[in-house]
C-alpha cells in the first residue's frame, strides 16, 4: 500500500515582521528542531520516494532540511500545498504519480495547517471534523488503499508531535 | 483537558499453546520490547495518574512493566478492558474518575484489539470504522474535552507504533 506522510513546516518568524506572508522564513528554533526531527525520522527508517512541498518559504526551507537529511530524495514544489491549495487537484496529481510507482510508494508532503489535517481527515473519513492535531514539524502517516477511491479509505498509522522526536 | 492513552499489550505466546486464552503470557520478545517502549515513553515525559489494565495475563504483565518503569503510578484492574468489555460501562467509570482529578488528568489503559481502536474511534468520531492501527505495545493518545459528552469530541494527538519507540 502507498504511504503518505503529512509534515507541517517548522517554527517560522513572527507574521507581523513580514509584509508578504509567503516570504516568512523559519526562525532559529524552527531550523534546529526541524533538522532534529528529520534526522530522527531518518534514523527510524522512514524514506520518501518523493517529497512535495508548498512553495512558501517556510515550507521550502523545511523541505530543504528534509532533502539534506534524506539524501537524494527528489523534491517537487506543488502550488496545491500552499494555504489556498485545492484538495481534489492535489489528490489527482498524487494519484497519477502513485500509479507509476511500486506498490509501497512513500510520499512526503510539506505544507500548512489547517489544510494538512483537513486533507488527512478527508482521506481517512471522507470528511473533515477538526479532530487531528499536527504541530509545527510534526508528522502524520496514512496508508492509502491499493485501489480507488482513496478518500474515506485511508488508515492512520502514525501521528507524532515533534517533542517526541527531539 | 484530560488525556487518555490507549496501550495495547505486548507480544504474547502463541494462542495454540494455551487452553485458556486469558492465561497466555507475554513472550521474551514481548517483555523486552514492552520494557523498551515504556522506558522511552517515560523518558519522553509521559506520566499517568492512573493505569487501568485488562485482567488478562498478557495485559497485566504489560501493566506490571509499565508500573515498574513509571514508579509509583497506581494500577487498577478493569474487567471492561477484557476483550468482552463494554465501552459505555468503561466510559462511565473513567468519567467518574476524571471528575475527581485535576483538569490535566492523565489516564493510561492497557487492553486488547479490536476494542482499543474501536473505542478510540468512538471517542474521536462517535463511530468505529476501523481506520486506526494499534500494534502490540503501541500507543494512541487522545485529548478529551473538559465537558461531556466525550463520545465524538476527542482529539487524536498521538499514534506511535512500537518500532518507533525502540
Amino acid at each position: 500500500m502507498p504511504s503518505l506522510y503529512l509534515i507541517r513546516h517548522g517554527i517560522a518568524e513572527e507574521r507581523g515582521n513580514y509584509e508578504d506572508d509567503t516570504q516568512r522564513p523559519l526562525n532559529d528554533e524552527g531550523r534546529k528542531k526541524t533538522k532534529q526531527v528529520a534526522k530522527r525520522l531518518y534514523d527510524l527508517g522512514l524514506r520518501f520516494d518523493l517529497l512535495q512541498t508548498s512553495p512558501l518559504v517556510r515550507a521550502q526551507q523545511t523541505s530543504d532540511i528534509f532533502a539534506d537529511v534524506f539524501g537524494d530524495c527528489p523534491v517537487q514544489r506543488s502550488p496545491e500545498l500552499a494555504p489556498e491549495g485545492n484538495f481534489e487537484t492535489w489528490l489527482n496529481g498524487i494519484t497519477e504519480w502513485v500509479s507509476q510507482q511500486p506498490a509501497k510508494a512513500s510520499l512526503g508532503i510539506i505544507g500548512h495547517e489547517p489544510n494538512l489535517t483537513a486533507w488527512a481527515e478527508m482521506l481517512i473519513w471522507g470528511e473533515s471534523k477538526g479532530v487531528l492535531v499536527l504541530k509545527k514539524a510534526g508528522i502524520i502517516g496514512i496508508s492509502l488503499p491499493e485501489t480507488q477511491p482513496w478518500t474515506g479509505n485511508g488508515v492512520l498509522f502514525l501521528s507524532i508531535p515533534p517533542k517526541l522526536l527531539i
